[in-house]
């Protein structure tokens, strides 16, 4: 079940600020609807380090009654100790989840004791270890991810580190069997199913596009899954600029329907008018009218 | 008020992990006894990044029924996003804190968004702002201090960010009528209060010697004030230590009778052996046999 | 003169390792065939912190005769102490060179002393101020980039801090009359240019495309320019991707006929069989077929 | 002979800010009636990344003349690439260096490439392995210094990482036989001593009491090196402080009749007033009268 496509969800927030549950129940279902093959919560792009414990469960909770036998969900449960991530993995198994995802303890020096961090989580559901540098501050050789895997139980890996596409490739030199998720935004996902990724686990508001992408690679049409990459590509990589990127991509989900605002709780928290400018620019370059109903995407 | 000697309490664990009420308890009197002018909770060194939100919780409630009447206290309210940090600081208020301390958002790049994010918290409380590289990985410069103290309507500083003397020379050399706190465990206490610090605000085990150094200083003793801090700066620089030095401080507060054990939530989580007998010898190099009473130091 | 489409150039190496200067002339030559406004040696992407002395000085004078009368040349002049800089950009002043173009010194945790070091470097040529964190692990705000400019009476500047458009547009929004080039490969050369900057100084292996763009660009062909863009998108994506990125484009000029091998200093010195396959195929995708002649683009 | 006390020579500058060959000679000569075992030049503390190449030879070609025959001498050979690594190395070979002193190369992200680095020096000089993560920005866990150490067919190792005693605890329990120099301006010389390392290698300007320190830990006297310890404690911190420790070291040594003046190439290039009062506080303090003469240190 851990590989394919997984949408990671936002956290979407109401005008006055507060998560907004219809909205994420409506994410649940859209994402369900464009054919993901689960839905991660709770990560980076889901803001989770900027929400309170009881708006943590409230994206809790909600997703898992929305997501019950639709899609199966996964839970970042990342935190500075292996106590607070335990905490949140028991949390997550109750609520029904496939799998929790955890990155390094930020700002860990001593990358010797990566094992001991996830040692200590000892979740009961499969992990999925994030490789997250710049969220975390920390860059994991791949001597140091396999050590997270093995002190995990874990054969699942989601890369941030760039490039991904030759990371990806000296991760499986090394470990043949391991199930990698590219992430950043889908930019390389050509590259990634290249080099060996199981899928793709990111928030690109388009997931069909890296769904069709992915299926044309796997039924062995290498040249039609670069040309649905190379066709949305234009977007993908504006979507996916550092920072600035989540805004773009909740304001194309509001776009499409599916949340009411594209706030967020960055310093900056809506995308500025020359950025929507672009937005609106490069949507038509690459023929994309933003709709709730899934796009259907041919190589 | 916000001045003098403020001692920054660690968060006690029971034998089994869990946050001992108890020994909370029994820093806040001890503390009370040791004549410090205040206590701050939930700061770096109190883990509070290594706490769920009821533990933390517990903390606060335990605290502000313990020092009422008897100690100010402060709250660490640090939290990567605004919003997080202004609820904290909502709750810290309400449980009769005289001030929250605030460090920059975790991995911020752009240090020209502190003033937005300082001015995001919006506290009642008089906010502290705590200038702390190495756990939020971030450094700031005097420029950027300043202006997340005119965002907060702040004139409260406390350093972290080594060496502090000289930047307490440049702070208060841009802006006269600062109060600045050094901190790092004391270390340069003598030399802080040199370059114009209103105090310390530490973890360091004995307060009672951070307060007399003080003291000796503001009353014009100087030799005197160096004297207290050279007697005892073998063990200052021992308990300094980054990393190790928390459970290092907590074995002292053991011995000294005030928590049960030395449990820190670190991936070591307690000092080993060689660390162990190393304080062993430096008590009694300088001549501290650790104990609950008040430490009596004379110049 | 300091606008416009200019090139970074690599540092060419021979089988045996040493500077290759005929490769590097033949770099000036077909620089200046491709169209380019000028050439910018012994930058990141030149190499140079991995020169010897000897091998900077053979860098400096073989394109300084090379170009002499074809195109006017920067150089990097970067070192951690400005009383290096300070020497680099007198011999790049004999040598006449148009500008120097220097970043801030690796490390630096005081933003505030910009402005010192950048008045330290006194040079008596335009000084083009590098914001460059990867290169040299500080991240200047935008007061801190005024700051450098400034000091060294300066209004160019290039960037590479990641996303480039939006930070083009607080400079330009605060320092409206400033120069500034886009870098990271010519990846968002379009969007640079929508933000306002004045072009690209890249190291791009096909700068005639960033030409292509730009000049349609300013012709008011958005238009086309987006075009050609999205065009060549999967090449740019692709030979931008850090650290991996050099050997690409080294093996590309070679495929070009300019240079004799894709040797680089960096730990893995040529791209692996994975990259060349991907290398192949995102060639074939666009349709280029390396050539020393100039690529003749059209909106 | 690679133990024991090391002395790290500054590069001493005349007014004019030139390098100042005859306070070189005089370092030298000093440091060889100090008693030390050893000098090492051209590292972090002898400024050597803010050397021009014509400054590097002076400062190595100075040396050699003047150690020949009286004092080992070993030299940093860092910088980013191997390439030059060797190239310095083969340098100091020449020069009848006793040992090579080499650091990760700055800012690398993958630790994992630490031993292709360290494999590409080939030195025919025993090669000092340093952990230097302040000026370089990498942190290296202990597997990743026994990759560098192995690959460098290295078994002595110089410690910078804080904090240094459990550092060394750590690479001993893995390989028994290492030598660690403690470094860090000596501050925890004492302690580094209990924990097994083999000297200290660091520019504290008063190298004999590092080593009066180990004698008498050598001698078994461990009483005696901690009240030599203690008893100098004071300006072993006030000089070990970071980036203002540089420029109070060589006031220092100027007025022990060394060199001819304090003059760095910092950014603020000379101990201000408030620093200097400090210096004449503490060393009064702790009884130090500076002369060329070697410091007699009894226990």
């Amino acid at each position: 079940m851990l590989r394919g496509t997984w949408y990671i969800s936002p956290t979407p927030f109401a005008e006055g600020g507060e998560v907004d549950t219809a909205g994420l129940e409506r994410i649940v279902a859209a994402a369900a609807s464009w054919g993901v093959d689960g839905i991660t919560i709770l990560g980076v792009m889901g803001e989770a380090a900027d929400l309170t414990a009881a708006e943590r469960e409230t994206v809790l909770s909600t997703v898992a009654a929305a997501a019950r036998g639709k899609v199966p969900f996964a839970v970042g449960c990342s935190a500075p100790s292996a106590a607070i991530v335990a905490a949140n993995a028991r949390r997550a198994a109750e609520a029904g989840a496939a799998a929790v995802m955890v990155s390094a303890p930020p700002l860990l020096k001593d990358t010797d004791q990566i094992g001991a961090f996830y040692k200590g989580i000892a979740s009961e559901l499969p992990v999925i270890v994030q490789d997250e540098p710049a969220a975390t501050g920390v860059t994991l050789p791949v001597s140091a991810l396999l050590a997270a895997l093995d002190a995990a139980g874990s054969t699942v890996v989601k890369l941030e580190d760039p490039p991904t596409p030759p990371k990806i490739g000296r991760l499986l030199a090394q470990r043949p069997g391991l199930t990698v998720f590219g992430g950043l935004g889908g930019v390389s996902a050509y590259s990634e199913l290249r080099r060996g990724a199981a899928g793709t686990m990111t928030g690109f508001a388009y997931p069909e596009i890296l769904r069709a992408i992915r299926l044309a690679y796997e039924a062995g049409d290498t040249a039609g899954a670069a040309r649905i990459n190379d066709r949305f590509l234009p977007y993908l990589v504006f979507e996916g600029q550092v920072r600035v990127g989540l805004g773009i991509r909740k304001e194309v989900l509001r776009r499409r329907g599916v949340i009411a605002t594209a706030r967020t709780r960055a310093l900056t928290p809506l995308p500025d008018a020359a950025t929507l400018a672009e937005l609106d620019d490069v949507l038509a370059r690459v023929g994309l009218t933003p709709a709730i109903e899934p796009l259907q995407v041919s190589p």
